[in-house]
């Protein structure tokens, strides 16, 4: 055995290890494994009890709600969410590490806790939160996506861990993250491939898709993933799951694990993924930033979460495509249904044309690896892992040759006029939302996500962005769809080939959106889209759903 | 004449087109060129009317309360600050350019408005403020120090300016800075030398040193100022003025010139000097904070300013010295004298040892300058203009050869864990605001200022820093003052000679201390420093300057 698979096994081994024997469910009960679409699985499974479904059906929110009313013990919501996740595991691979014990025994503190006084820990009393691995929990490894982490153990739970702790999250499961953190896919060397639920011949994104996964399956009513080019929003949109990318320097990020230390031309991100509801990112962030993590991490802005009012008195302006691909045509069909919707509701909606989108990926893309990632390449060559086709395809994005540093204030001087031109484009055409597509299309293939600027183009603006599922999916009639136009370019051709070579690979795999708001607006963005997705969804749809 | 000097007569023919020369003192009037303190001599040169030298003697805020009341026109004001600069200039070389003709239209402009409407239009109606001239103002050249760009035209006011602008503000005279801005003195090929208005003989400080005499001779109540280093606070310290530098990305920087547009790894700021009171640097940071400057400079923080109720139950802790060279002897005795009136008020007070302040140093000193300086020298070479020695100086602390991204990304790194290791030492303390020299000792003889960390450390920390006027200046009982100990390293002994050759050199010279407050707490920080001065000063003390 080479040494990068002795030491990639590593991390499978921990993995196994940390597996909840008795909830597996034996090989020949699991769905046959060309069964793409597993979202029902755990109803005929067998497995749970109703309670324990409607348990894992239950918003954070409402699970807070019920053990403040003493209806549910924080003990049967986490070993419920746990067998839920260990069968999502065995249908997805999506986890890299259990934390069935150390879950259950908070869980048990948080009971008695609330029979001694009668109350609550904290907002999030009781919520199990799937996290994505490099953000670093005490004690236990952190791999980051790289063979050569293997043995890197975290010495402190990651700032927003602690945050969330003392709220009273119980944290049951950590998940799977792709090599290098740089794909809209799921895969690396040392635990392999995460895959779908809604489709498991399809990525779950990345490259938070452990946590896509997790919140797609309802492994968990909360997840926490990053953010520096899509890496919330893409799991969240593939897998009809909610997701916020917060404004740069509100969440704390220290004791997350990733190459790159001390770069911040473009600052990646943590925040909330949600099973669920809008609600819950709010109630996520809210304990994140009520915990003042600023007065620990000073190169934080000292802005605590606030409560905006309802109000729909707001103009969203609608970004049919962006310049460079049009989206899929379910995409398509989701942004048409969704502004009838809009209007039906009395919301004001204009079209929003992208703004030099393409001007923004080429300073984002440049930021990206402006050492021609030899950070992560040196990472890589420690081991001699395979370097990963999606790995490769990212790193095409960096310069051939180290930028200087001159030449990289020039890209930051670029990227801040872009966003004072942006924003003052906003403000002039009255558009105080943007509702647009979170991906050219629906979940890709395995490895096919190449095209990122749906997402990417809001980190260079530092636009906080909320995704969430439009409650539309792939259907026959989007196959038929026909467009009477030529690819304006190579990367539309290409994009475009990836739907027209076979859309009935995608069929039933789920449609989000993405509503975008203004910087450091992120509390407005995310009660925007609770009216945007009222209004697209509407509420008896989504109770149905 | 050599192309440089051809060049550099642009900016003095523009200087002296621009003194309005009615209100010049002819030579034979002024003081000898050797008389070193001149800030009485306006009251002596017959050039003012009472009236006149009252209107000059007053703050902001009380010269906006006058107008209000009708008792002031703006005319009469700007005109009478018009003419102390005018002196102003011909005794410290201050100005760059003067403004009378704008400065007074737009005056009686105000005074028209307030006859219609019986109103002011802002906080800062008519209030004259003078502005360092690489703050860019429409149509007027900006050359930021520089012979290269003695030809460049600013396109628009700086958005500083415009936010004031709208508050009412009144610019009247752009003030002189050092060539590169990286100096805490004041000369350049262009208009040459500032000098201290409390001794002539001494600087007035930099780089905001035009600023610096500006304040110290009250050629206007408030003046503007940048500061990466301490250029903000040496010249406040040094001509008995106030200073804020503001936490980073509050008050906005668009259209401020200055070589190394994007290095953000030390954000350079921008804020107000005051001739008079710390409650003109609240009024002034209030009016440009209120205009929402973030909703066109999107990089800013939106950050409304927060009014602090005054408040006494804090702890001072009092830096004597800061590990590397101790402050000299009048600086000493200004902070036991401050210890003892604190504690006299009523005021909590520790002791606080500078927590690896030349380690923060080291950092910033590399950020100053991570291209060698390329960026700047490259200026200079494009004319030939001379190097000056304080230029030279500066250059020094760059690295010989270019850092790389990556050494540059560990600076940053190193910088965020020493914020963050700072800020939790003061926690842990209890250490609410630090009271501490601004230098070294009092105004240094020309191009000597050489030792910037009192200031600097301030910078890389991003921690709200506020100069106030001890209300004591060198005497002769300092001067007799034996130290009995051998300096601790080279610095500390070239910065001791620099007093001990001949203490006497800066009888007179005012002492300025400096309050430093937490990250983005600059209105808790002035609030804290008016409490400050009031016990240090005594407000009959201060009434009777």
């Amino acid at each position: 055995m080479s040494t990068w698979k002795s030491e990639a096994l590593k991390a499978k081994t921990i993995l196994q290890a940390s597996i909840p024997k008795e909830w597996l469910l034996p090989e020949d009960k699991l769905p046959p494994s060309d069964q793409r679409n597993v979202v029902d699985f755990p109803k005929a499974s067998g497995l749970f009890t109703d309670r324990e479904l409607s348990i894992t059906d239950m918003s954070a929110t409402a699970l807070v709600a019920g053990m403040g009313a003493g209806l549910l013990s924080a003990e049967e919501v986490v070993v419920a969410f746990l067998k839920r996740a260990v069968l999502g595991h065995q249908l997805l691979n999506f986890a890299t590490e259990f934390m069935a014990d150390t879950a259950i025994a908070r869980a048990k503190e948080l009971d008695a806790y609330y029979q001694r006084t009668g109350k609550l820990v904290g907002p999030l009393h009781g919520v199990p939160i799937s996290v994505k691995e490099h953000i670093g929990i005490k004690d236990l490894t952190c791999n980051g996506g790289y063979v050569a982490w293997v043995n890197d153990i975290a010495p402190e739970d990651a700032l927003i861990l602690q945050c969330l702790r003392k709220a009273g999250a119980i944290f049951h499961v950590r998940t799977n993250q792709p090599q290098s953190l740089m794909h809209l896919c799921c895969s690396n060397n040392l635990t392999g491939t995460t895959t779908n639920p809604y489709n498991r011949t399809l990525t779950p994104g990345g490259s938070s898709g452990g946590e896509g996964a997790s919140m797609g399956f309802k492994c968990a009513p909360l997840g926490i993933g990053t953010d520096i080019g899509g890496s919330i929003r893409a799991p969240a949109a593939f897998c009809n799951a909610y997701g916020l990318r917060p404004t740069m320097r509100r969440n704390p990020c220290s004791g997350i694990k990733a190459p790159e230390p001390g770069q911040e031309a473009i600052l990646g991100v943590v925040g909330p993924l949600a099973a669920q509801s809008l609600d819950d990112l709010e109630l996520f962030q809210r304990a994140v930033l009520d915990a003042e993590p600023w007065d620990i991490e000073t190169s934080l802005v000292p802005l605590p979460w606030r409560r905006v009012k309802e109000n729909r008195e707001f103009t969203v302006g609608i970004m049919w495509e962006d310049g460079t691909v049009r989206p899929h045509p379910p995409v398509t069909r989701a942004l048409q249904t969704a502004k009838s919707k809009l209007q039906a509701a009395g919301i004001k909606v204009v079209d929003w044309e992208a703004y030099k989108h393409s001007h923004g990926w080429d300073i984002i893309s440049k930021l990206y690896f402006p050492d021609t990632a030899s950070s992560q390449k040196a990472l890589l060559s420690q081991t001699n892992e395979p370097t990963l086709p999606l790995t490769k395809w990212a790193f095409s994005y960096a310069h051939p040759t180290p930028l200087s540093i001159s030449e990289a204030w020039a890209l930051n001087v670029a990227r801040d006029e872009y966003r004072d031109e942006y924003h003052a484009r906003m403000k002039a055409a009255g558009v105080d939302f943007i509702l647009c597509p979170a991906y050219v299309g629906v979940a890709p293939m395995l490895s096919e996500a190449q095209y990122w600027n749906y997402t990417a183009v809001w980190n260079v603006l530092d636009l906080p962005a909320v995704v969430f599922p439009s409650g539309m999916a792939v259907e026959e009639r989007d196959i038929g769809v026909d467009v009477d136009w030529v690819a304006r370019n190579e990367v539309e051709e290409r994009e475009w080939r990836k739907w027209r070579v076979d859309p009935g690979r995608f069929v039933g795999a789920p449609v989000g959106l993405q509503v975008v708001g203004r910087h450091f607006k992120d509390e407005e963005t995310i009660a925007a889209a609770k009216v945007v997705e009222e209004a697209v969804r509407g509420l008896e749809e989504k109770a149905k759903l």
